[in-house]
């Protein structure tokens, strides 16, 4: 029931939170994690922007954060006594949660209610309203 | 974390999904679980509908009927080494839910997707939804 856990992630505070309840899962029966990180470039495509040149090496910037990101995550579910996956997609965060759902075939999802673009009077964050909405499996919904 | 489950039922299918996460939790550390039915007046007031007599054996009818579903869910969680309490309540159902989830003090709430009402080509039910968007607690939400 919670034996593959999707647990998608924009390294916001409340990502963090869903972090504990994928922690709380283990004794339920979870025995491995897929951590998903979508780089979404969308916010700098427009004609403010500068160069493809300057949007590449943004890119490779985002992009190697998030791997620091994903590796002390991967380490800190390894140690829970998870097995561990990674993936870094791009594209419309909804979209690639869900399809990774898929892919994954996992058996639930955990995510926060809220993501890091997010506003604060918002009572549910436009990524994670789609991925209940559209999920296959039971999502777990972590609130800031 | 999962010590205190809210599980509100309308007893359809999803409800009864729902319920089979509710004892997947006990390896968890779930320990207590409030079983929660609101009993919804509110389809049969209008013009078109009889006297308060009938509305009140109609009410009563629900009730009696809400008493047996919930006995049998009792009996089948205290069989799994839960502490179960039952409440049936009156009223809108999404706010009911909100308010139990304060006045007991969950640590998690556990419920379906869809109610018995909601439409098949809706992607998550109205009660479903407002309770993701306003809880203060993590939601589980399982999927017809």
């Amino acid at each position: 029931m919670f034996k593959k856990i999707l647990y998608p992630t924009d390294f916001s505070d409340v990502s963090k939170k869903a972090l504990e309840f994928v922690k709380g899962l283990k004794e339920a029966g979870a025995e491995e994690v897929v951590i998903l990180h979508i780089v979404d470039m969308r916010h700098f495509t427009g004609p403010d922007i500068g160069s493809a040149l300057d949007l590449a090496m943004l890119e490779e910037a985002m992009e190697n954060r998030a791997a620091l990101e994903i590796e002390a995550l991967e380490k800190e579910l390894t140690k829970c006594g998870f097995t561990v996956k990674t993936r870094v997609e791009h594209g419309i965060p909804f979209r690639e949660v869900l399809r990774i759902e898929e892919e994954e075939d996992v058996s639930i999802t955990v995510i926060g209610s809220h993501g890091k673009s997010n506003l604060k009077e918002m009572f549910l964050g436009s990524v994670s309203e789609m991925v209940i909405r559209k999920a296959k499996k039971p999502v777990i919904v972590v609130k800031r």
